[in-house]
């Protein structure tokens, strides 16, 4: 099964997803199964990290502003904004498709896993996601 | 077929697992395929890498260390110990989930490719591991 | 389906192979399903980028070869070449698997996405592919 999500990323950071895709499981009827979450755009990311300590997503972001400087002369994409090249790189040392085994009807996520969206660019964004389930 | 994994790391450091995977899949039965192997934790990685010189794992892990440092300022996330916010980034960076085509009943990787689990942590750890394999 | 294709690679940059991936889903007759395209090496890399401004590209090489030096006196994996071990360490950054859905008998692709395979070596290199195709 095939379904497509459009979400709405309200600025820069890790906005978590795991609800949608549970439930794009459970109109699928899949009870074991391998799901595929596949995101169409290169200045953002998916990324599945802890969703207990807000902390642990505020280190990555800063930690990864840190990397990846909005203000590098050495960018020469220069022309889609000073946000856009540096989201690019971050895309690039990141992902932007996830494979993760279901069982129970679920993602097979550990206690504290999530799945994020980690929009790279300032402002408000729509980013689009095709869902692959099978069993 | 899911098949779980409890894999005991005994400190930081890339651990082959490649002949528990194969293991798993001759269990399957699949001589043709596809193979999902994922990690439930975002404290250490999955990784495929070369696999014969030993020195090029030791390169990645003291690589890695000076660019995730133990003891940076910029971590707030700090209550789990001064290795937890290092080995989120570390997981950040790499993967939590690898997919592999099958051919003759065995993970098709290159001559030189072994599947590893990287801890991040010290000390020893226990990391379960799904495994998805389909046709 | 499995698919193993042998690509040339004529020197260190991103080499689109979208319409490799596209005509081997066109081989396979599926018209909705699931893509895996894998890499057996790991001094190169697979990654989905922006395929339409080539400075793009030219920035994500220029800031990964400063990240990943080819002149660090940290790297004592050396007896393949100075530029062997970056190679590794630049596979460890980004990934050497892809997974993609299938929508109307091609990749699901974004607008602005291409399949790219990243040669980190210098030199003429030969890189196996193995693609797997479900529904």
């Amino acid at each position: 099964m095939i379904k497509q999500l459009s979400i709405t990323t309200p600025d820069q950071g890790l906005h978590e997803i795991t609800t949608h895709i549970d439930q794009a499981i459970g109109e699928s009827g899949t009870s074991i199964g391998l799901c595929t979450v596949f995101l169409q755009h290169t200045s953002a990311s998916l990324l599945i990290q802890e969703n207990a300590d807000p902390a642990v997503r505020h280190d990555l972001q800063t930690w990864m502003n840190r990397l990846v400087r909005i203000d590098d002369p050495l960018y020469t994409h220069v022309n889609e904004g000073p946000d856009d090249m540096p989201s690019h790189i971050k895309s690039m040392l990141t992902s932007n498709s996830l494979t993760i085994p279901v069982v129970n009807s679920r993602l097979a996520l550990g206690t504290w896993q999530g799945v994020f969206i980690w929009e790279h660019r300032h402002g408000v964004k729509h980013r689009n996601i095709v869902i692959h389930i099978t069993e």
